[in-house]
Formats: C-alpha cells, sequence, structure tokens
C-alpha cells in the first residue's frame, strides 16, 4: 500500500493544493511543467543534468520541480498532484521502474520514493505512453480517438490510443515497435536482430552509419565533425552535403515504413512525431514525405490508408513529454478521490 | 431503418426462436454452424461452392443455413438470430460490405438483404475480425484478453483482441497487415509495394514462390504437379522435396517476422493462426516454429516477448469462421433487445 492510501492522509489527496505538476526526465535533462487544475501553464525549469545514481534521482527531481514551482509563484504546499514520465519499463499501478537503461534504473519504486517525500499523489508512467495520452487529451492533433505517438530518439518506441484510451498491453510493451525488424539484411541491432527500426533509424544509427560510411573512404563536409552526432548529419544534410543527405533520406524511407506499419496495424489516423531526432524539423520531415509519397505512389491501398496529414512534426517546443506528464499529474489527482483504487487495481 | 426496427416487429427479437446460425463465407464454400442459445452446437453444414453473383448470393446463403436448420432438427421458425463472417470490409453498424475482393461483391448491403428475407436480428462482420473475438469469447487460447488471430489463405489479415474487446479501428482497417512491408527487396505484390507479407507468404505466393523455382530451373517433385497450389509444396515439403522445403521454411520465417510484429506492437500475449494455408498443419507449423527460435535466439527482448506456446495453429476442425458467426449471432440477438441501439449508430 503506497503513502496517499494510508488513512488519515486521504483527506490532502484531491482537495488540497492548486497546482499541477509535469515531470519529464530524460538520459540528460529533466522538464518540469507546472499548471492550475485547469492546465493552465503557471511555470516551468528545464534542468539539464542526468538523473544520476537512483538514490540521488529523486532529490535531483525534487530541486528541479520546486525551481518549477517557484517560477509558477508556488512552492510544494500548493501542489495538489504530479505526474512523471519516465523512460522505460514502468508499472504504472505502483509506480515501480522495472527498467529504464538510459537512467540505469532497475527495479525502482520510484512512485514510492516519490510520494513519501511529497505526501502527494503521484503517477509515473513510460514516457511516451503519457505523451500519447497527453496528445489524446489535449486534441492536439485534431478531435482523434485513434492516435499514435512516435518518439524517435536514442532509443525508439510509439505509444498509441486507441478508441480513446491509451493501450499499454497486459505486459506494458504495447507499441514497442523499436526492435521491429524492417530490414532483415539491415545492420545489426544492439538488440541482437538485424535491421531492426532502431538500428536504422535512431540517434545513434545515424550517426553510426555517417561513421561507417566515413570510414569507408566517403568524402564528406562531415569529416572535420567527429565524434559524429545524429544533429551533426541533419545540419550537413541542409547544408547540401551528399553522404549526409544520403543517410537522412534513407532513415525517412524507414520512418515512412514504420508509419505505414503503425496505420495499418491499428489503424490509428494520424502519428505524431517527436524525440530528439525529430527535432531536425524540416531536414527530418522532407524525407519521410518523400517516404510516404512513394509508398503511396506504389499502391492505392497505402494511399487510402496514409492521407496527406497522416505525419505531424512535434518540436521541442510542443513540449510532447512535460505536457504528457501534467496530464498524469490529472489522472493521479482524479485517481486519489475515488476510494475504489485499490480494489480496481487488485482486479486487473 | 432496417427490418427488425420497424414497429410491429420488435417482438421477434430476442424472444422467438432457440437457435443461432454462424454462416461463414469464403471464396468456394459456405459454412453453417448451428447451436442454442448456450451455444451447444445442434447442427452443420458445409456447402462446396461460391456464393457467385451477389444476387444469387443471398439464396446459396439462405440454402446453407436451411440445409444446417435441417441437421439440427429445425427450421427458420425456430432461429433467433444469424451471424455472418464475410471475407472483406464491413460497416457492422449497417452490415454493409463495402469490398469483398473474392466474392465480387461491392457495396453490398448484405446485413439488410438478409434481414429483409428472414425477418430476424443479422449481424455481420469481417470474417477474420468475426474469428478473433470468437475465439476470445470461448476462451480457446485460455483466459486471455489480449489475443490475435492471424489468418493466412488467399489473403492475409489479422483480428485483434485488445483488453477482451475486437479492436476494429475508426476505419475498421486494424490488422490488415497483409500489406506490411517484411522484405523491401522481396517480389512484387498485386497491391503494388514490393515484399509485402502476402507477397511472401499467402497461398498464391507459395505457389508462385515454386513457379519461379520451376522455371528458372530447379528440379523438384513438383514439376508433375502444375499448375501449383500451396497444398501441393507443403505436401512435398512434407514427402522431403528440397525445393519445396525450402520455400516452406522461408515462409515460416516471414510468418514468424510477422508474429513477431504483431506481438510487438500489440502487446497480445498469443498469436492464433488458422486460413486455408495454415490447414498443412505440422508442415505449416515446425519452419514457424525454427524461425522463432532464430529470434529468440538472436535477441533476449525477442525471447521475452514471444514465450513457448506464443502461437496456436488452428486447423479446419477447429470450425474458427463459424464459431466466429455464431458469437456475432449471439451479439445481434442481445442488441435486438436493446431499444438504444438506433440512437447509439447514430452517435457513433
Amino acid at each position: 500500500m503506497t503513502a496517499f492510501h494510508e488513512p488519515g492522509r486521504d483527506e490532502h489527496n484531491g482537495t488540497a493544493g492548486s497546482l499541477l505538476a509535469g515531470v519529464d526526465i530524460g538520459g540528460s535533462k529533466i522538464a518540469v511543467l507546472v499548471a492550475d487544475r485547469s492546465l493552465a501553464v503557471r511555470g516551468r525549469h528545464l534542468a539539464r543534468t542526468d538523473v544520476g545514481s537512483p538514490d540521488r534521482a529523486v532529490d535531483q527531481i525534487l530541486a528541479a520541480l520546486d525551481a518549477a514551482l517557484a517560477d509558477a509563484g508556488g512552492s510544494r504546499i500548493e501542489l495538489a498532484a504530479v505526474g512523471v514520465g519516465v523512460p522505460g519499463r514502468v508499472d504504472r499501478a505502483s509506480g515501480t521502474v522495472s527498467l529504464a537503461v538510459n537512467l540505469g534504473w532497475e527495479r525502482l519504486p520510484f512512485g514510492s520514493l516519490l510520494r513519501d517525500r511529497l505526501d502527494r499523489p503521484v503517477e509515473v508512467e513510460n514516457d511516451v505512453r503519457a505523451a500519447a495520452a497527453g496528445l489524446h487529451d489535449r486534441a492536439v492533433l485534431g478531435d482523434l480517438a485513434d492516435l499514435a505517438y512516435l518518439s524517435i530518439g536514442t532509443g525508439i518506441s510509439a505509444g498509441v490510443v486507441l478508441g480513446g484510451r491509451l493501450h499499454r498491453g497486459p505486459r506494458g510493451m504495447a507499441g514497442e515497435i523499436g526492435h521491429v525488424v524492417l530490414d532483415p539484411t539491415g545492420p545489426l541491432c544492439p538488440c541482437g536482430l538485424r535491421g531492426c527500426f532502431e538500428a536504422l533509424a535512431s540517434g545513434p544509427a545515424i550517426a553510426r552509419q555517417a561513421e561507417v560510411a566515413l570510414r569507408s573512404g566517403r568524402t564528406s563536409s562531415l569529416e572535420s565533425h567527429r565524434p559524429l552526432t545524429a544533429v551533426d548529419v541533419f545540419d550537413h544534410a541542409a547544408g547540401g552535403d551528399p553522404l549526409a543527405f544520403e543517410i537522412v533520406e534513407a532513415v525517412g524511407g524507414w520512418i515512412a515504413r514504420a508509419v505505414h506499419e503503425l496505420v495499418m496495424a491499428f489503424d490509428v489516423r494520424r502519428v505524431a512525431l517527436g524525440g530528439g531526432v525529430a527535432s531536425a524539423g524540416e531536414t527530418f520531415l522532407a524525407p519521410i514525405d518523400r517516404g510516404l509519397d512513394r509508398l503511396r505512389d506504389a499502391s492505392p491501398l497505402a494511399r487510402a490508408a496514409l492521407p496527406p496529414d497522416v505525419v505531424a512534426v512535434l518540436g521541442a517546443g510542443a513540449e510532447v513529454g512535460p505536457w504528457g506528464a501534467l496530464i498524469l499529474a490529472r489522472s493521479a489527482l482524479r485517481d486519489a478521490g475515488r476510494p475504489a483504487r485499490v480494489e480496481e487495481v487488485a482486479d486487473a
């Protein structure tokens, strides 16, 4: 049983505090958004830090939260509930993070730790799933009951909303398409398979493709930028470098293929693209559009499945992660007001 | 407004008749299962016929239905409701078949036609989706809320049950993975794309691969069997023919890949395999098992996602299609007892 179900504490929940906080934890930053109960933004804070050891993580997160609350002209006293998006596998009922590779967390009872420190309702969810639920809730892609959010960064995964509800799956694995094989003759993925989506289009995969090409003797303006990042490759593609353009073009083709798969499998109406790689903007989007057009031109079925507005790129300014976490906070507040929560979880 | 909503007729629905009928329509046969309201089977009939022109289809279906009712010792008087599975795109609310390529149907108001003739509640659904819902309803794969039914025959598609509910998608396209690209360098698919699942593992694709190999000069015991069918290829693979074995092995690998995609995308716990190609039994299953093992051996992530019992092959004896249609009949009967149905459809 978690802190907010203990007798004598329930009177706090759903009543005290006027502010909601959404915390998005990444490998190199913590982004916090603070809003009132009607979701009007009141403050924000971006801490450029990694969460370090699990022991120090809660302290670092609370420091970022306090800074965002201060930006909103408030403090923890005004806090009603907190939502946290974590890049890893999360048991939403307990808030335990079973595995977050990029954070170095394993079986961390993160939700409990945070509830104990804050004495407030806390909801923890995988960051990409939270983002998808947030996009749906705020109708960012229009009034759609079926959509996907495809996050392309260090890793790749999708959050899927079906019939107006976030689809997690019985093992919380739904949307883990980063390790779906798109090219059986493609490069070896760290997961062990060949040609996974992540091995073709993630940030590290893009940088690796450029490195391999340079090592094989290709000339490119990228030569002076080693060690390379995906950002370098997109920058040089925009600058007209043929090798960088070639790589970015291929990446767009694979992402178009993945969008096609998401649409055919789930029948989602639109797919939002986000994550670090998506921040390259037009240089990122144009090759995807060309990839989608190749599919549409080849197949009437693909044309019907992939309407002109099927993809939407959401840059860093869209704050997709923190917004998803903020929607989680509202959900935590609602759940805390319902005495049946513990039984529901037991029934699930 | 359809017949069973007309004033003065509603008293029939949900009260008259003790028998449910499930009708599964295929390209070359009509299979009917008749059961009482507790789903105990009372009769069946298999008509080896194609449904011919849309005009004659209803007559042929009614003849098969009458034969199954007679086998159950009854007649249309005892009929309470009918469910029909159709291999095509179906608007479930109206029962209109927008497109069923193998039947030659296009924009056929099939549900209305059948209701007018029978004066009974009729529910029409895509055959593969109905089968998936039926497998879930009868707990054929165990007590699972999340499962997929992958039908591999002339075409390929999947029906998906998520969280205990059939997932159709807003355009009724969910699970249409026959035209997801598994091999970008694979054979050209009639849909226009290259290396679609259907172009690699459907019945016609299997026969075509054998034809192409023979024409290229490969020797094989298949030579004396032209024109070839997929059944021939599986038979000769079982008989030890190296070419047939090679083709069947590759097909198993592609099906394993598709199972992996279904599991990773939807987080379904098990995938049932059916359809004409699946009727080859062990010769069909063994190469899939080897394909799954290759994925498991390469990747711990794939091993975790694909438990030993992840696939189940359901042969023709499982009557997956007629059972799915029978569950539809029960659903039609329940819906007919609810006065709110017309409004619900209008709201949808």
